[in-house]
C-alpha cells in the first residue's frame, strides 16, 4: 500500500519465503512442541540467512537499556523526574530496521510533537484568558478540531507518508493540553515532554548510526541487483523448459492457479519481484533521509532512479509472465518444430539474459561499461531468429494450407486419465503419424493448471464438471511457437530501454566509467 | 510489503489516482497559495469523491473529545486520576480506518498490554525480592531481553502482522517496571495503566462500530468488483485500440517505459489491479477480525476467498499486460491484416469482457447465475477465431513463402522525422505496393517508448545515440497478429479458472443461487 510509504519497514528478503518449500510443507510455527530441534534449527537458519536480523534485535535492546539507565540511575533522574518515561515511548516508536527509516520516523515524530507542542500552548493561554467557564469548553472544542482535522489530512494522497506524524500530532496536542489543563501551566509541562522526547529521539538516533548501522540505501541497492539477477535467471529457466520439455516430465500441476510451480524457482523470485515495486519505494523513500555513506559518497545520490530502472525491470519481467503464460499455455506447439529454432532461440535468451546480468553487475559494483557490444550481439541473436521464423515460416502453417473445414478437437474430459481416449477427431486430410506424434509432443491439454482437489469439496468437483471448458485447435497449436519468440524479441526491445535506464542511473549516481 | 499485514491502513480509492490527469498536471498541493480557490475545490472533491473520509475525520474528533471528558469534567477525573492520559494516547494510537483493522489493532495492543504487564509485575516482583543492590541490575537486563527478543520476533515471517503488538509489549513493560522501581508497587502502577487503556480501547472501538461503521469487508467486496470491471475495460479497450489504430492517430508516446499511456485510462487501472494484492491482503485480514454485518451475515465468511479470486484475476491481467504490450511493440502487424479478422477478434474480445463483468455483478450483488451460457459463448468465438487463423494462416506468411535470404529493415534512427526516408531496403522479391501499405500502416518502429528528453540530459541524449537499436524484420512483422490472438486465446482459458474460483468464492460464501 501506498499510504506506509517511509513508516514502518521490515525488511523481510523474499529468500526467507522461497525457502518454504511447498513441498516440505512443514511451516514453522511456535508451539510446534515436539519438533522443538527442528524449530531451533529454523531459528538458526533465520538468523543465519541475514545477520543483520540479530544485530537489529541487540540495538533495539540496547537502545532501551540506554534510555531506562535515565530513570534506574539516581542523578539523570533527580534531574529529568518522571517525564523521562516519554523518553521509552519515543525509543519503542522509533526504532526502524534501517537508519533513513528511522530518520523518516523521528523526523516526523519531532515535528509533529514541535507543531502540538506550540499549538497546544496557544490554545491553553487562549483558553485561561477565556476564564475558568469557558476554558473546559475550548479545550473540548480545540481537541474535537485537532482530531477531525489531521485525521482528514493523513488521508490526503500527498501527505499520507507523514500518516504518522499527524498521529503524534494528536496525541501529543492531547495529552498537553489536558495534563496543562489538569496540572496547570501547559509550557512547562510541554517542555518537559518535549524534552524527554528529544532525549528518546537522539538515543535511538545515535544507537541506530554508530552501532552497526543497516542502511536503506545499501538494502535498496542489493534488492535492485537481486532483481537483475531474477529476471535473468527466469527467462533462461522458462526457456530452457521450453525448449527441453517433450511433455513427459511434467509434474502434475497441483492446486490453484497461483500454484508455486515448485520446479521453477526462478520463475517465483521473478514473481517476486513483480511484486516488489511497494518495497523498492519505501526503500527509497527512507534512503533518502540517510547521509552519504558507505558506497554511496555524495550528498543527493539519486535513489529515486533506482525505483525508475525497478519500473522498467518490471516492465520486462512481464514479457517474462508472458513467455511463461506461453510455457504453461494449453495450446502447445509440437515438441519437434521448436526443436527446428532450438540454437536460435536459446542464443537469444542467453545473450539477453547475459545482457541483463552483466547490467546487474554493473550496478552492483558501480562500474559504468559500455554496453554496446553486448547490445549488438543480443539484436543480432534477435535477427537470426526473426530471419530464422521468417525462413521457415511454413513450418508453422503447412500442415493447414488446404483450405478445408478446421478441425476442432474434442473438448477434454478434466479427468487426465481420459484424455488420451477422447482425442480421436483428428483432421482427416493430414497424415496420421505427424498428428500421431503431434499429439505425444504436445502437453497433456488442461495440464495447466488442474483444479484444486479438495476433499471437503466433494460437491463443488462434481459441479466443475458441468462448466464447459474450452476447446484447442490443434492445427493453430504451431503459431504458439510464433507467439513464444515474438516475446522473447519484445523482451529484446525493451532491453534497449533497460540499457538506457542503467544508463542514466550511471551517470546520476556518477558510476566510474571503465572503458572510456 | 508484506510486512504492513493488518497494521494501519487507510483507504484511498485509486480513483483519486486517476482524477490527477497527467495532461492538466496540477498537482494538489497545500501552500499553493495564489490558487486558493482551486485548492479548496480540489478538497472538496475529495471529500466527494468518498465522504467516509469525512466521516472518518469526525469519528476520530469525537472519540479523542469523549476520552479527553473524562479529564475535563471532574467526577472521573477524581476517580482515575492522571493516568487517564494513557487512554487519550490509546485512542490516537489505535484509531484506524475501518473497522476491521481498529479491532485488529484493538487485539494487538490488548495482548501486548497484558502480556507486558504480567511479565513487569513478574520481574518487578522479582528484583523487589532480590534485594535493594540487585533491583537495578535486574531490571536492566530484564529491558535488555525484552527489547532484543520482541524485536527479533516481529522480524519473523510469520509473526509480522503483529508487529505492532510487540511494540506495545516493549514500551508496556519498560514503562511499568521502571515507573514501579521509582514509584513503587509494580501491580498498582500495572493495573492503572491498563485501565486506562482498555478505557481508551473501549472508546475507540464503541466510536468506530456504532458512529457509521467503515467496514475492511464492504470495501474488500467492492474492490474486488472493481477489479473485475478494470480488467474487462482495459480488455476491451485494448483490442478496441490495436483493430482502430492505423498508425496516424497515435499521440507520441513521452516520458520513460512507465508513462501513463494518457488516452488508455483502463489500462491505468488494469495495472493498478495488478499492483493491489497488498491491498487486498490487507483489507481481507482486516475483514476477519469484523463481526457479520451488512450484507455478509454469517460467521467465518470466506474474506480469505476473496484473496484467491483477485490472485486469479490478476492472472488473467497478466495476460492483458501482454497484449497491451503487443499493441505497443515495434513490430506490427499491418492494418490489413488485422482487419481481416477484425470481427472475430472484437467477438472474443466483446465475450470475454461481458463474461468477466458478469462474474464482478453477481460478486458484487452476491447472487450464484451459471455462467455455463456465457462461458460457452466465449469459448465458441475463440474457437471460430482459432478456425479463422488456421484457415487463413497462409496470410500470416504468404508474402514469405519463396524461402529466400530473409530482407532485414535498417535500423531506424531514433529520430523519427528522419524514420521514412531511411526505410527503403523492402525486400525486393515482393510487390511494391504491398510494401508500400505495409509500411504505411504498420506504426512507425520505435514509437514506443521513445526516450526521454530532457533538458538537462542534452549529453545523456547524444550519447543514446551511440546506443545500437533492434532492427525488425518486416517480413516476420504478420506473425504479430498471431501472437496478439494467441494472448486472447489464453485469456479465454484463463478464463475457465476464473469461472471456478468466482464458483467456489460463491458457495462457500453462500451466495443466492438464482438459475436453480
Amino acid at each position: 500500500m501506498k499510504g506506509k510509504k517511509g513508516s514502518i519497514q521490515i525488511d523481510i528478503p523474499s529468500a526467507t519465503k522461497s525457502n518454504k518449500q511447498p513441498g516440505s510443507g512443514k511451516e514453522f510455527g511456535y508451539g510446534d512442541a515436539f519438533s522443538c530441534k527442528a524449530w531451533l534449527w529454523s531459528v538458526w537458519e533465520f538468523c543465519k540467512e541475514d545477520s543483520n536480523r540479530v544485530i537489529f534485535a541487540l540495538k533495539v535492546g540496547l537502545a532501551v537499556l540506554l534510555v531506562s539507565l535515565l530513570i534506574l540511575l539516581r542523578a539523570p533522574y533527580e534531574i529529568f523526574g518522571t517525564n523521562i518515561i516519554w523518553s521509552i515511548l519515543t525509543v519503542a516508536i522509533m526504532f526502524e530496521y534501517t537508519v533513513g527509516a528511522t530518520f523518516n520516523r523521528g523526523f516526523n515524530r519531532a515535528l509533529g510533537s514541535l507543531l502540538a507542542g506550540i499549538l497546544a500552548v496557544v490554545v491553553g493561554q487562549l483558553a485561561l484568558c477565556a476564564g475558568r467557564v469557558a476554558e473546559p469548553f475550548i479545550i473540548g472544542i480545540s481537541i474535537f478540531l485537532v482530531g477531525t482535522v489531521t485525521s482528514f489530512m493523513k488521508l490526503w494522497p500527498s501527505l499520507v507518508p507523514y500518516e504518522y506524524g499527524f498521529r503524534v500530532i494528536l496525541f501529543t496536542f492531547c495529552l498537553i493540553i489536558v495534563s496543562g489543563y489538569r496540572m496547570g501551566s501547559p509550557i512547562r509541562t510541554a517542555m518537559g515532554r518535549l524534552y524527554s522526547i528529544a532525549i528518546g529521539g537522539f538515543v535511538a538516533v545515535i544507537v541506530n548510526v554508530l552501532v552497526h548501522p543497516i542502511w536503506a540505501g545499501e538494502q535498496l541497492h542489493r534488492e535492485l541487483v537481486k532483481s537483475f539477477d531474477s529476471v535473468a535467471d527466469s527467462l533462461e529457466e522458462c526457456v530452457k523448459k521450453y525448449l527441453e520439455d517433450d511433455g513427459s516430465d511434467h509434474p502434475e500441476f497441483s492446486k490453484t492457479v497461483m500454484d508455486e510451480f515448485p520446479d521453477e524457482p526462478a520463475y517465483r523470485k521473478c514473481r517476486a519481484t513483480l511484486n516488489s515495486s511497494a518495497k523498492l519505494d519505501s526503500l527509497a523513500n527512507s534512503a533518502k533521509w540517510e547521509p552519504p555513506h558507505g558506497r554511496f559518497r555524495h550528498f543527493f545520490y539519486p535513489w529515486s532512479e533506482y525505483v525508475k530502472v525497478g519500473a522498467v525491470l518490471r516492465y520486462c519481467a512481464y514479457e517474462v509472465m508472458a513467455l511463461h503464460g506461453v510455457l504453461h499455455s494449453e495450446i502447445q506447439a509440437p515438441y519437434n518444430l521448436r526443436i527446428a529454432f532450438r540454437s536460435e532461440i536459446q542464443d537469444v535468451a542467453n545473450q539477453a539474459a547475459e545482457l541483463v546480468r552483466s547490467l546487474g553487475k554493473d550496478i552492483s559494483s558501480m562500474k559504468k561499461t559500455l554496453k554496446t557490444s553486448l547490445l549488438k550481439r543480443v539484436h543480432s541473436s534477435a535477427e537470426k531468429l526473426q530471419g530464422a521464423m521468417d525462413l521457415h515460416s511454413y513450418l508453422l502453417t503447412s500442415h493447414i494450407d488446404t483450405p478445408e473445414k478446421p478441425s476442432i478437437s474434442k473438448p477434454l474430459n478434466p479427468k487426465p486419465d481420459e484424455s488420451s481416449g477422447e482425442q480421436t477427431s483428428g483432421p482427416a486430410a493430414q497424415p496420421e503419424t505427424y498428428h500421431e506424434m503431434m499429439r505425444r509432443q504436445s502437453r497433456r491439454l488442461y495440464s495447466w493448471p488442474s483444479r484444486e482437489v479438495d476433499a471437503f469439496e466433494e460437491e463443488g468437483v462434481l459441479n466443475m464438471d458441468f462448466l464447459p471448458r474450452m476447446n484447442a485447435l490443434e492445427s493453430t497449436a504451431s503459431l504458439s511457437l510464433a507467439t513464444f519468440t515474438s516475446l522473447l524479441i519484445e523482451f529484446v526491445a525493451r532491453l534497449d530501454h533497460l540499457v538506457e535506464a542503467v544508463e542514466e542511473l550511471s551517470k546520476m549516481a556518477k558510476f566510474k566509467s571503465e572503458a572510456l
